[in-house]
This record gives C-alpha cells, sequence and structure tokens, in this order.
C-alpha cells in the first residue's frame, strides 16, 4: 500500500501555484499519493496544466485560509473549514498518513497538536530543522514551538532529534548537544546548566557530547543540537539572515564592473553550488516532532522544489516509523 | 592632554606580536599615549623591532597571565599579577584612562567589575559588539556578560547601546529593537515581553522600534538590538560561524577546477571586499559598557589591525565621554 499525503494547497508564498507543482513531482519521483486540501476551483486550475492521468490525487474541499499574521490558537479555532485544519483532520481520519504544510508555522503546530495529539511522555512537541554545516547536516530542536523550557524537555528533545538524525539522515549513534555560550558544563543559564546533568545521565540512551556554541554548530561536530526554541528560532534565522546578507554582498560586488563580472561568469558553476549547499530548499522543511502524525512545515517562500523535498521527508518518517521509534527510546528511557 | 591606553600585552592568541604591533600603529595614527601591561622582557623585545623615539609609552610589569580557559572570577583573585588585573588596576589608579585587552572575556569582565565598580543605576555591565548588516551597522547588546537577565536590565542595555551607537557610530536617534521571535508585542518569552512593555514606556527617551527577528537582523531595520547575553552569545557566534562557514565552503567551490580558479582569481578583488566587510576586525572589538571606565574587549583572534581599530574604538568612547552621556540619560530616565 503507498502512502497517501495531505497537502496544504493554500499555505505558503506561492500557494497554489508551486505547491501543487511540487507535489505533483514528488507523486511521480517518490511514488506517493496526494490528498490536496483547499479551494477546490485553485486547486483544479493548477491541476489541469499538468497530465495526472497516472497519479491518485483526491482534492478535498477547505474554503478558509490562515494567514501569516494570525494568532495560531484562536486560528484554529475560529477558522475550522481552512486548509490546514481540514488537511491534520484528513489523517486523524486516516484518509492521509502525513501533513505537508507551507503556511503559517504556529497554525500548523497548533492544528496538529490539537487534531492529533502527542505522542506518550512527550510534554509538548517540537520543531526539528537540518542545518547545514562544513561537513555533514546538523538536526536543531526545538527552532520555535516553545519558547520556554524545562531541562526534561531538552532531554526529549535529544531523544526525538537523536531517532531523526538516524532514521532520516542515515547517521548511526548521533552525537547530541546542547547550544550553549560556553564548552564547560557550568556554563550558560540555569535551563542549560539542569539539562547538561540530565542528559550526562542519560549516556546509556543518548549520545550526548556536552555543550556546542554557536560557532561549532556550523563545523559538523555534532548530529543532533538541542535548545529551547526562543535561542532555536533566533538562531534559525539568524543563519538565514547572515547567509542572505553575505550573498546580496556576494551579487553586489559581483556586478560592480565588467571586469569582475567576467570573472563571475567563468566562475559560475562554482557560486551555484555554493549556492545551493547552503540553501533550506535541500532539507525538505522542518519536522514538527512529538505528535501522533507526520506533519512537515515547509518555509513560507518555499517553491516547488523545497515542497517536493518536504514531501519526501514526509514519506521517509512515516515509512523508517519515526514516532514509533521515538515512543520505544522513550519507554527505554523510563526504565534505564 | 592625550589619552593614555592600558593595554593588556599578554592576552590573545597572537600576543605579545600582533598586539603590540597593533597598539603602535594605533598610537602613531590615532596620537595616543600607551601603556603596556605583561612581561617586561617579551614586551621589550617586541618594541625592539620598531622606532618608538617619537611615541610616549610606559611599559608595566605583570607577569602573570589569565589563559582562555580559567575561570574567570577565581582567577582575577587569584592572579593578582595577571596582565588584565594590573591593566585594570593602573585605570583605576588613573595612571591610563582606558583598556584594551585580546584575552578572557569573562576576566576582562570581571577585572573591569570588580577594580572600576558599575555605573550609578546599571544593574550589571554588558558586551556591546557590532555586527554588519546590509546598510550599516547595528550594534548588539548582552553579547555574553549575562546568561540570565530581568526585563530592567534589558531597559538599561538599550539606553547604554543608543548612546553607544550615538557616540561611536554616530547614529543620530538610533532605532532599537528586541530581539525576539516574531514580530508582534506579545511574541517570546517572558523576558523579552515584559521588556517589550518598559521600552513602550520609555519612547521618550529611547526610540523603540519593537521587536526585531534574527533575519532582520542583518536587513539594517535597527540600529541597537537588546538580548540577554545567552542569547546575544548565541546569535554572535552562528553569525560568525555561518560566515566562516559560507567563505569556506566558497574557497572549497572556488579552487576545484583551473577554469573556476581563473574567474576567481579575475574577480578576486570584489571577493576581497566582501571578506573584508564581513569580517570583525573592522569594528575594533567589543565594548563593555556600565563600568566606571572604558574596557574594549578585543577578539581572541585579535591581528594588529583588530587591537588598533580596538584603540580607536576606546579612545573615541574616552573624548565623546560615552559613561558621562549613559550617567545622564540614566538620570533623564529615573525623572520621567
Amino acid at each position: 500500500m503507498s502512502i497517501r499525503i495531505a497537502v496544504d494547497a493554500m499555505g505558503g508564498d506561492y500557494a497554489p501555484v508551486e505547491t501543487i507543482k511540487g507535489a505533483i513531482e514528488a507523486a511521480r519521483e517518490y511514488k506517493v499519493k496526494l490528498q490536496l486540501v483547499g479551494q477546490v476551483d485553485k486547486i483544479e486550475n493548477e491541476l489541469a496544466k499538468y497530465n495526472t492521468k497516472d497519479l491518485d490525487i483526491i482534492i478535498t474541499r477547505a474554503d478558509e485560509v490562515i494567514e501569516m499574521n494570525e494568532a495560531p490558537g484562536s486560528a484554529i479555532r475560529r477558522k475550522k473549514n481552512s486548509s490546514i485544519v481540514v488537511a491534520v483532520d484528513s489523517v486523524a481520519k486516516g484518509e492521509s498518513q502525513a501533513i505537508v504544510a507551507a503556511g503559517s508555522t504556529g497554525a500548523a503546530m497548533a492544528a496538529s497538536l490539537f487534531g492529533l495529539g502527542r505522542l506518550p511522555g512527550i510534554d509538548r512537541p517540537a520543531i526539528a530543522v537540518v542545518l547545514p554545516t562544513m561537513k555533514k547536516y546538523v538536526v536543531m530542536l526545538d527552532a520555535g514551538a516553545n519558547a520556554t523550557c524545562e531541562p526534561n524537555m531538552l532531554h526529549q528533545f535529544a531523544i526525538m532529534g537523536s531517532i531523526f538524525s538516524n532514521c532520516i539522515l542515515g547517521v548511526k549513534n548521533p552525537r547530541v548537544g546542547i547550544l550553549n555560550i560556553g564548552g564547560e558544563s557550568g556554563k550558560g543559564n540555569t535551563l542549560v546548566q539542569n539539562a547538561y546533568k540530565l542528559l550526562a545521565q542519560s549516556q546509556d540512551h543518548i549520545n550526548f557530547i556536552g555543550n556546542v556554541e554557536g560557532r561549532e554548530l556550523f563545523m559538523g561536530y555534532s548530529d543532533v543540537v538541542v535548545c529551547d526554541g526562543f535561542v532555536g528560532n533566533v538562531t534559525l534565522k539568524v543563519t538565514e539572515g547572515v547567509a542572505n546578507m553575505i550573498f546580496k554582498m556576494l551579487k553586489d560586488e559581483l556586478t560592480k564592473s565588467v571586469w569582475v563580472k567576467l570573472g563571475a561568469f567563468i566562475a559560475k558553476s562554482a557560486l551555484m553550488r555554493l549556492k545551493k549547499k547552503s540553501n533550506y530548499e535541500e532539507y525538505g522543511g522542518a519536522l514538527l516532532l512529538g505528535i501522533k502524525g507526520v506533519c512537515v512545515i515547509a518555509h513560507g517562500g518555499s517553491k516547488a522544489y523545497a515542497i517536493k523535498n518536504a514531501i519526501r521527508v514526509a514519506k521517509e518518517s512515516i515509512e523508517r516509523d519515526i514516532n514509533g521509534k521515538i515512543s520505544e527510546m522513550y519507554e527505554l528511557s523510563r526504565i534505564l
């Protein structure tokens, strides 16, 4: 039986055009079935552009859309017919096995939490993102679901992040660090000091390597880095902000004279590869971990390529039973 | 009367060679007198390399050195003859007017705090750093002095950051933002929510523009950004980490083939300018704000150029009476 993915066809800056384009590419490449949720006429208009005869696509009506600036909690209660709420419902009813959404992160999280519930043993879901490093990738969580955290939540993030790193990125025995402002165990605020003690006691099920500083995050020393959602969200956006600034400066500098332009033209392939390496579209969006279900939150600015990758991550999360493994490891951590 | 700067000649990865080279360049270019503090024979060896006849340089003996990995509080109590403690003492005694140090940030902060004391109305000193943006620069504080903060401290940081931006970077009526994970006033953790309320009530003496997200930090929307020292330190190091990673990737990509190498060679001037723009050495180190005195903490990896700029910032901080202005604005904020 192949997997069906519910795609919020209305969410994101380039919806429904790029969302549906990416979904169709994913359906073809990864052999998944689709459930496109949103305004039927708009979805049908987009589908008409493609030959979809060989694909299994159902359309589910949802006339409302939650905008990026709406308060998530009240928006999902008020807009029961919004594409994200209906997409989550379709997973709750078993019509699809996972949700992919590029709209409001808060709304996707709130809808998933209320519509599907939490995994046993997990206090709060977390958003896991994949960042590039000089070597491979690093999974960072929480990237913004919880502005305030308790030490035991960071322990749960460490479990979930380890499973993600292993299942999705194929890392054996992933190295887990705490994002901190110094290397020694006593460094940082009370949260990370206490989380350090918890993780140091959990070496039997977590490969804890200690604190990781902001600079080291990009050196590839660790496979998973845990932090509260405030620090994680700032880190994620600072990473994006610095990369955008450098590429903008690079572009400005490389178009300043004909001579320099010529050099840039010759080196174009290298510059394109660099851009690709540091591009969030490669990593397939953020995975909401800790809920009874799979929800991949793609970047608001996702184009087809990012949506396609987000669907790949959703499919792999189901096939590799990421939630089953999180529950198993949680049970193990309780027994030990 | 010209200003004398006490330079910790032993602190930093390239001390005393680069430290003394930079100090001599600064003495000549900015017409400052020097007090070089550290191991006399090493300092004299370095000085012998230059013609310093026209410069006013005194050497002050300090045989101990505080290493980067020592706990700052106990290190400054134990090593009374360390270069940083003696440098601070020399300012306390009035021999010099400011300290420039590239060694342990924690030791420089602890020594300054205990040796010179706090400005009236300032609960805790903060480290202010200057970051590049797509437009001008932004001053961020606290960059690591206080892992945990109270809302009123962020208010004090806003006052100190505004004065810094105005005095050192020449910004009129600097726009102040809170580093946060969303734009609206209710976003973030309790600290930033309450700091938002405080700053919103302080519009008569602070040009508060609201929350600034990690991505916006580098767009030049604000001149000053305040945050606790944990978030600030992570932000500073993530900024450095991402920039290092991209330049490393760029270098790797641009040396992959002869053809690409040729392009990079032609575009070299542009790439060099880019590197310079995003280089911390340009901004002259971090200023420790809130103490009764001036202490500029240069990056541990500072070469002569960075030390020279740090001395410039120290000189300007004294000439423009940054501490007098902080005290005035604090008084104003109390009266209003």
